[in-house]
């Protein structure tokens, strides 16, 4: 039910010269937004990427339908046919509805430092604040609230979200979007325990971030102890992920919500993380790993793989029941190792038997 | 140790008449605050609800004390005898304590877009942003540094707390209280994959927000794919909850905090997630559900009941000791079954007795 | 690669008799920053706490490293020679490193309530907004969109970092750091069933923070519901921590990063809680409590000592097969028990035997 204002219409025929695939049917058709097969009606494009949804497809009122070869001949609605459904169907999808383009320049109340560089070309919402020696790179959106520290830099086309913060000396590559109350930059959990109590270690390093970056909402992340935390291009992050000092997430990496990721992780290319998982602190992670949600992972993983740790759900009765099972764990192997000897002394060739088998 | 101003004093009478209940003793004393029957002096009433605490009444010396008639016998202070001491108790806690509210208007520094339509009776704090063709119901308090999206709603009587933020095209019903840096209707984390890297799903559904809803502070929702994420009316989330795109969350369900939920998991009505819970994507909880606080939902729970799943927790020692033998189920399996076997060979007839029994 | 200015240079001897220690070597040299043996070069500090980074030590091309008497012959480089070097390091990052403090007074577009008193010496950041009767102290720094509430106070020479929010009758000591949207104050989670829906019960206790305490980006803590949310003196919060209404947090007691406390939690001095970890409601720990990162706690614990209690890891396909290993646990005991009573009837004097063995 979106309520923001389409980019189009377009043409069935314009879609698929801009985005790829050939038209069967009517490429006449005018397109004015994306839907589900099951909901789109006039004017609406769906799409079939997983067979599973045929019988959709068979009943649809979309005004065309994004499929593959195979399905092409499954309904008489304007098609447009290509390799990839999903991927023509994201294109199509970014093509009606592209991000809303503030106009350039500061709105009233704004604050920018006069030592601040800001391109003519971006766009500084209401209150934001810019900060000493800062740069904002063309084309930028500074959303309402956000705070940029001194000597922060942002890439062009970046997009910065309402009430976001970059704590100083923070450096945002270009096409990135930060979502709001976004953190970057503040100090890592860095102390050293003294007889008097905890005394703080600065924390000095920066944090860098590369290109086409996403940064959910109220994900926070600290700067370096020394050396700087840095995500790499293309890492994707959603909401609420906390990353601790000196981590260093790969390129392509994706990670899920709520992600926890201590001090000092490393983690490499083309991870995918679950929601809710928690990395502990100095573990490495090799390329291609993924990790299941709510899994915690307290020790290096080097070989590319799913892993998981998960505490199977059960009803709270049965719960209890196997909890206080799996706490006396040791007491039921040592009974199993009791009857194992009773049976060797029993019966030696059985045994020597039944363990062959 | 509240610090700010009650709305009494009211005589005992008075809290009757308005909150039902019958007095017991002298009517005329007056109450400024509640307390607990512990620390509860001049001025304040306290309520005995659970009756384990029936020691603590036999000591107070609180000026008043909400109580059942079971219990009304128990004690010569000045009494309010009710069926439910407990909601009595919540009914003049906030008779007391009404929610301050500022001047109707907007503060000096707020910035009000001239298409945005706000309610005279509404107050708009300092440095709030009101997005173009935002609306604001009436006397609807919007917190210092709050910003509204382009073409969001917000119904009469809701509260906004600092710094949240709505993004455009968001709906809040009436009588919403929403916390400090709670953001709705950020992007759902959806992209595809492609060779080159992620392909970005544009996010265009909206977050659209019953009655009387409770949303707390740094909690996030993100705006629907296609279609809305939406949470019903009554339902309570507290603080740091993460609600994915295309959630749905039923009617008066109760989820407290840090609980995770993936996107397009369905919640029925009066359920409760207790805290830290995380929901795996795609999964549908019935009505009446209940989740322990730390479970992972990993599949979908259509029965009503309370369900659990955490792992218990034990001294460090013994919890190495256990984790190994949790890893090792397998082979202790294995060997019991081994066992199993030689206990048949040698005994035929036991085994089957064994069996029966 | 900390792109701050440094305070220094400071020479090796300044740095002996400002930070302690013993200078062998060239007194003389000058130390602009710290960094690790492995990456420090001319006018750099590095340190060797640990025996392990030796090898590190002799290559090192550090302008002067800091180190104990154990070690202070291994290399020509210029040494400060203390007990300590890891609490050396930290006072010498300190004193190269100092906090950037703006100047004193209110920036433009600051909104302070005409009845909230501020400090002369403090410095209050643009778009701050400080309420009627706060009270801000000596040489505070209050950051950009920083709200306070009504009747809050904040000691000397705290810092609030950007859009921070400090709801209504919080109180913050001396020398506090609060990071960038950080929440104290808001609503407990506090709600009455009843058949018509939840009843709100009013939280009328407030946010008490002692002196040195840290607390983390995004990180939220509830006002009392009648009674207070007492953080200790010099307890340190990293980010994303929720901390429920009515708990307590001893003094010295460290928290990392995405750990949840539910409400009326009490936690005692000098405990460490782990990542993630998850502490259940009207739960008491006592001093001197270790708690391992994910764990979740559900009862109290007295005794100080190291608790854990996480489901171990491991390839997903062996993951899946223990976890239904883990659900039919009693099935496998029950198994156990049957082939136990055969062992019995067999030979039971073996079984008497096995037994005491």
């Amino acid at each position: 039910m979106p309520a923001a204002p389409s980019a189009g219409p377009f043409t069935l025929d314009q879609l698929a010269h801009e985005c790829g695939g050939t038209v069967a049917g009517d490429g006449a058709v005018l397109i004015h937004q994306v839907n589900t097969l099951e909901r789109a009606g006039a004017g609406e494009i769906a799409f079939l990427a997983n067979p599973k949804y045929r019988k959709q497809l068979e009943g649809t009122r979309a005004a065309a339908v994004v499929l593959s070869a195979d399905h092409a001949a499954l309904t008489a609605v304007p098609r447009l046919v290509v390799d990839q459904p999903y991927l023509a169907y994201a294109r199509i999808a970014q093509r009606l509805n592209p991000a809303a383009v503030p106009p350039p320049g500061a709105a009233a109340g704004a604050q920018i430092d006069s030592s601040a560089r800001v391109a003519p070309s971006a766009a500084i919402g209401a209150r934001a604040v810019i900060g000493p020696g800062a740069q904002i790179g063309d084309a930028c959106v500074i959303h309402p609230g956000v705070v940029i520290g001194a000597r922060s830099s942002v890439g062009a086309r970046t997009v910065i979200h309402p009430n976001a913060v970059l704590y100083p000396d923070t450096v945002v590559g270009a096409d990135v979007v930060i979502h709001a109350g976004a953190v970057l930059g503040s100090d890592g959990f860095g102390m050293a325990e003294t007889a008097s109590g905890w005394l703080k270690i600065p924390q000095i390093g920066r944090v860098v971030v590369g290109d086409r970056v996403d940064i959910g909402a109220n994900t926070t992340i600290d700067r370096g102890a020394l050396d700087d935390t840095v995500i790499e291009d293309d890492a994707k992050l959603d909401n609420q992920i906390q990353i601790g000092h000196n981590v260093r997430i790969g390129a392509r990496t994706a990670i899920a919500g709520c992600v926890g990721i201590a001090g000092s992780v490393h983690i490499g290319k083309n991870c995918k993380i679950g929601g809710a998982a928690m990395i502990s602190g100095h573990i490495e992670i090799g390329d291609g790993v993924t990790i299941a949600g709510g899994t915690v992972v307290a020790k290096s993983l080097h070989q590319p793989g799913i892993y998981a740790g998960v505490y199977p759900l059960d009803t709270m009765e049965r719960w209890r029941h196997t909890a206080v099972r799996v706490r006396r764990l040791d007491e039921l192997a040592a009974r199993l190792e009791a009857a194992e000897k009773m049976l060797r002394e029993l019966a030696p060739d059985a045994a020597g038997a039944a363990k062959k088998s």
